[in-house]
């Protein structure tokens, strides 16, 4: 079996999050994007790899936690997003997930800072990655 | 940005289809299950490893012809399955989606058999992998 598993090639996996922060009375303040550290740099969402070993949805709220700060639950999966071309470093597969918190993001890990936007304004042009799709995507899934 | 990679390890990456099949008015005579050739044996849904380079869609268009023949049709997404137990070789998330086509189909590669099985008439008992909740999560997505 071993050395099946050693002849298979396979994508990276990722998992990036749009969390959508509340208030307490429920209102929705906007979605959470980080200025990359690391190149690519740029905006984007918060998000990174799946450990061995690691659930994705487990990955995405570490990942949150590490990144943002925030302690979020999952709404739903939005998609899996796979472009070869989608990350010019290699090829990465990313499971994106709608999520939920209340806090404020605090910047850390990849990060350089994180900040809420309000969904009309999104800075479209400068994000990296596929993440221009993705907002769309979410958008059009929240009937917008 | 090579040194980067070679010090990530990421889970392996497959996807599989729950094919519906239907008649030429559009009747649904049931979906496909394959008997395995290779460990681990059983009954199980149509599927296979993502190549590097590959869109998601592509591997699962691609597995569902190399493995039982049949040109199908994407629906929707029904799941991503991370946990780490679901298969006993090594730690493999499976991207799931339904997905639709007429034919009969005619098994190959890792299939010794693969025929149609009314929804009510599924060998639940004799699913491998975690096929058995992937199952039970599409027939309540069908509202059953």
């Amino acid at each position: 079996m071993q050395s099946f598993k050693h002849k298979l090639k396979t994508p990276f996996l990722a998992t990036d999050g749009i969390i959508k922060i509340y208030t307490k009375e429920e209102k929705l303040k906007g979605i959470v994007l980080i200025q990359r550290k690391n190149p690519p740099l740029g905006f984007a969402l918060p998000g990174g790899f799946v450990d061995v070993g690691e659930k994705v949805e487990e990955a995405l709220k570490r990942e949150m936690k590490e990144e943002v700060n925030l302690e979020v639950s999952i709404e739903k999966l939005l998609g899996v997003y796979s472009d070869p071309k989608r990350d010019k470093r290699f090829h990465c597969v990313s499971c994106v997930y709608i999520c939920k918190a209340y806090d404020d993001p605090i910047a850390a890990d990849d990060a350089k800072s994180a900040h809420i936007y309000s969904l009309n304004e999104i800075p479209f042009d400068k994000l990296t990655f596929d993440h221009e799709e993705i907002i769309k995507d979410f958008l059009k899934d929240e009937g917008l």
